[in-house]
């Protein structure tokens, strides 16, 4: 027996589109976005891997993705949970910034490292700015971040993987995690134990179900890297490689 | 003290544009509705009722209502709960006719009694047609009714209502409901304690937020019959009180 996995990276935002770093600012998805939803949802349903819980980030852009994908699906009317753990990486004080700009003002070398370094943080976000999160009432009491590298992310993920989701998944219950390029690599990175460099070569496309099973005992999965429900997932990953070029 | 409950009927619904009997057939929304839910939320907002916790039923005309009335309202991250007893009445055999053409086949009496009477149900779908629930997999191992009367629909709701929204209430959330022109009434009899017979009277408009300020000790409204956040409100009240004419 394994266990059924499934992540969903949110469909393009209006921040992906205009090339912004978004982080946890709340950005709604452009019109091609729920476009992607959908059709993420009607690859679930044509293959038949249908969740029977979901769980969200607090953010828009993945709460739509996730609701538009399993209307499409006919599951709608199952469970939801979210978490802020599960959101996007904050970018800190990058939130809002044109990536290109930012590229060109400090050059390649750091705007990769900001990017897809593994242990370095952006510069923090400053409290009470436009941008920042520090006032939002959905994350009043929680400790959250003022910005974080990749390695930030899988910290604040991981209890809640461990606490949350394997409990779900042991019950036997399909998950579908809706969440963000950055929350899912870093998810990615522990489960199919890729090593600090490596994952930042690793892309998530956005609106397409990639599916783990897992082993029952080991919680590993059973094909590193799981399954894409669609055969255009490659091209798609190159053109998040792409971004901000 | 007061507590907060805020009542929403989805909006219209591709059967309801139609005129059909439509109870737990999961249709979805008419492009009209979406915009009444989208209206909703605005309300909320405007008015700076914002709810803390979600309960829709499992019909998707009640989901999305809330999903799209929520991302307006700028509250979509709240926590979420779902259940079939929220659902609207089961309206049995009648589900997927004509409204215009069962008045005219059974007149206007029958007819009446079918929609407004208490405590008579129509009569109960059989098992295995083409509108009835009885393998839908979200209904799993529930003791799901075949017809229902506006009595049975208060009978299951009030359990749900006692053990699970009254203790919500209690601890201080703003509770918003999202669900359907009957098991909202339904509702609204226990809350205002209107007569089996008064209760045939009461309608409620679509998409238009209705706030109760419940008194701490009694959990019964400080004023009867609540307020919609609406000024537009009576005019809808009549438009539903007119269905099926």
């Amino acid at each position: 027996m394994t266990y059924t996995l499934i992540l969903l990276r949110h469909g393009q935002s209006e921040w992906n589109a205009k090339n912004l770093f978004t982080g946890w600012v709340d950005v709604p998805l452009s019109e091609q976005g729920r476009a992607e939803a959908v059709h993420g949802g009607e690859l679930m349903k044509k293959e038949g891997i249908l969740p029977d819980v979901l769980y969200t980030s607090m953010l828009r852009r993945a709460i739509m993705t996730a609701n538009l994908a399993l209307d499409a699906a006919d599951r709608h009317w199952i469970p939801v949970h979210r978490d802020w753990r599960l959101n996007e990486r904050h970018y800190g004080a990058l939130q809002g910034k044109n990536k290109k700009e930012i590229r060109d003002e400090y050059g390649e070398d750091q705007f990769m490292e900001w990017r897809r370094s593994y242990d370095t943080p952006p510069p923090a976000i400053e409290a009470g700015s436009e941008f920042s999160q520090d006032s939002d009432p959905r994350y009043a009491g929680e400790p959250i971040p003022a910005t974080e590298c990749l390695k930030d992310v899988l910290e604040r993920l991981l209890p809640y993987w461990e606490d949350t989701l394997v409990p779900e998944l042991k019950s036997g219950k399909k998950v579908l995690i809706a969440a963000h390029g950055n929350s899912l690599r870093a998810l990615v990175k522990h489960l199919d134990e890729i090593s600090d460099d490596d994952i930042a070569g690793v892309n998530i496309p956005t609106g397409v179900p990639l599916v783990y099973e897992l082993d029952e005992e080991t919680l590993k999965p059973i094909k590193k890297g799981g399954t894409y429900l669609d055969p255009d997932a490659e091209a798609k990953i190159a053109a998040v490689a792409n971004q901000g070029k």
